[in-house]
């Protein structure tokens, strides 16, 4: 059944298969790109438990799971299992990196090269990334560069990852001058996304990953912003339905941008709501003080306090926004004490900046995201002076 | 005249379009690849004295110099203001590595990145890769990496990187455990091949680019080995004219194999023809104790051996294929004293094996190689232990 899902032209499967495997309902939704690099990413309470939806992805029989402490003591031996089950003679590597985005460096992506050449891995080899967006960025850029590309699988195990890291083919490392500087675009040959494992994500974690969920809403979808602001709490309690529901929709965007504009020439860059200011408060305060999504959280509302100021978004939506993330135990506003002169330097060196002026991702609605240099400039200067 | 010539749909365009600018006869070549990723390469005496070349592969303002401390006292300048008289806004930076293959590392690569983020170089940069095989290799890799990728044009300095490493996209560094393990397929906007700087290489690695000449006639070409047979005094005396005719072959040659094949899934594998012997001469003696065309000379007659051994060639090839390398004063046997086990050991963490049996690049006569891992792997034991 899985391999009889079509492959559509160059446009999002929007209304995903269902069927049913043991039971349980997965989703299959598709990432459609050109050179036969489209993909699937399948969605589901026990994803994890099913090997058929592995078996098709696999090219030989060397695998190197890449995952970190804290999530190989919860879920490394279900995915050993899992490869055996599938491979009875698998050759299996572990990689179990430092828990942190403060790890997220060329240093420790050497470590996956280590145990990849002293394992002997040839070019058939799969890395599996089995862990948060940080282990998700490394292994994929290890696949990316490993003999210069192999194949990999993304099992992303907190929200944050399933809804946006997981998908898209961003992969990369943290340079001490800035995040995400080094890296490649570089596409998995599946994702899978099993809901059951966010059971065990700590709360502020969660919380994290919800503040990408609504970013959808406001770029691209008033109505999911709705159905947010509707069924908060039944996220919040990790209702499996509302789980189920949040990020289909989210992973349904984001493949759909990403079909549109892979490389980010375009459109792509409305996913960036809030990072260019998140960037900065990240970067201010140290990798991994603040969470990445509690920092795109504020950013976003910064975003969207410009957008007001500029005139092209209505209030209300800001108070909206406000309300959601509160409600989701986010901030909404940045680390106190920082700077207007801290904001703009780390702003300036941050991939959004284009020959001197600074684009911004901006709202003209709920739902409606423009990327643009073509604003008032001195607008940003003032709303960061108020600081 | 440049931006007329027309791409030819994923065929290599086999007769050059010649053309004078300011009274000098530059060759254009084009390799040839999907979404436009097409590029030319140009090919002659005094290329680098021609601004109008370079023009149309300038995205932005910002450009990046990569080059070593001895190629950069010798044509740093001239680049320099190669790039001011084009653009005379630019802001321009300079990387200047330590010069050699030892260098080829993860931590030289970093240092690039420090110079591109110090600068604060945006997605709009361009690199320049002006050097030998090192420097196209990182810098190229540098490319594909910075901000997940940049555009960068090869200047390449070698008759090594001019008439190899320079075309084709392969980028990376090494590892300590195996040659480069670490990289991407990543194809740059030119190849700018100025025959000039060939004047002041030294003799040695002369010699060692004629190595990857040589090849090309053996791997697909008959009548270029009897040409080189033929002219290979001319060549040894740099004779203008003997070497572009002889680098325009080669890169015809080579873009043709990397317009079928880019990313090595096939054919592309015959440009290693001596090199998984070569490689494992290499790592042997540490990296830069010979250089890689001596390795690969040697390399190759290796696997003349092995392909006359398995009844597959003609000894006459061989013994032509001896004469002609060492009228182009390059070794034609490994060093002395390294091992069977020596081979073997190094082998078989070679990117050629595939799941355990040793893939190599053999011929079955001049001009025709083959990628095969169907031979009798005993053969090639048997000529190890005769070392």
């Amino acid at each position: 059944m899985i391999a009889g899902i079509e492959l559509l032209n160059l446009t999002l499967l929007r209304f995903p298969v269902c069927f049913k495997l043991h039971m349980t309902s997965i989703t299959t939704l598709k990432v459609v790109l050109p050179d036969h690099r489209s993909y699937p990413i399948f969605i589901g309470a026990g994803v994890l438990d099913q090997p058929e939806l592995l078996r098709p992805f696999f090219a030989g029989r060397q695998f190197c799971i890449v995952t970190n402490t804290t999530v190989a003591a919860l879920y490394e031996k279900k995915i050993y299992e899992l490869l055996v089950s599938n491979s009875p003679g698998a050759q299996i590597s572990v990689v179990r990196l430092p828990d942190g985005e403060r790890y997220k460096t060329l240093e420790t992506l050497n470590e996956i090269f280590d145990v990849l050449l002293q394992d002997r891995h040839n070019r058939k080899t799969t890395l599996l990334a089995l862990g948060g967006g940080v282990v998700g960025d490394m292994a994929g850029f290890a696949a990316a560069t490993y003999q210069r590309g192999v194949d990999f699988l993304q099992i992303p195990t907190t929200l944050l990852a399933q809804v946006d890291s997981s998908v898209g083919g961003k992969t990369g490392v943290n340079h001490r001058l800035g995040k995400n500087m080094i890296g490649a675009f570089y596409q998995p040959q599946a994702v899978l996304i099993d809901t059951d494992v966010l059971k065990t994500l700590p709360e502020r974690e969660f919380a994290a990953g919800l503040a990408e969920v609504i970013k959808y809403g406001l770029i691209a979808d008033a109505d999911f912003f709705s159905w947010l602001e509707a069924n908060i709490d039944a996220l919040n309690n990790r209702d499996p339905q509302a789980l189920v529901y949040a990020i289909r929709r989210s992973c349904e965007i984001k493949a759909d941008v990403v079909g549109q504009d892979e490389l980010e020439g375009g459109i792509r860059a409305i996913l960036n709501l809030g990072h260019t200011y998140g960037h900065a408060i990240e970067t201010e305060m140290g990798y991994g003080t603040w969470l990445h999504g509690e920092a795109v959280a504020a950013g976003m509302i910064m975003a969207c306090e410009l957008s007001v100021d500029l005139g092209w978004l209505d209030p209300d939506i800001l108070t909206r926004s406000k309300d959601l993330l509160l409600r989701s135990r986010l901030p909404i506003s940045p680390p106190p004490g920082m700077s207007a002169e801290a904001f703009m330097k780390h702003m300036s060196v941050d991939k959004k900046v284009m020959d001197g002026s600074i684009r911004l991702v901006l709202l003209q609605g709920c739902g409606k995201a423009v990327v643009t240099s073509n604003f008032d400039q001195q607008a940003l200067v003032s709303q960061l002076r108020k600081l």
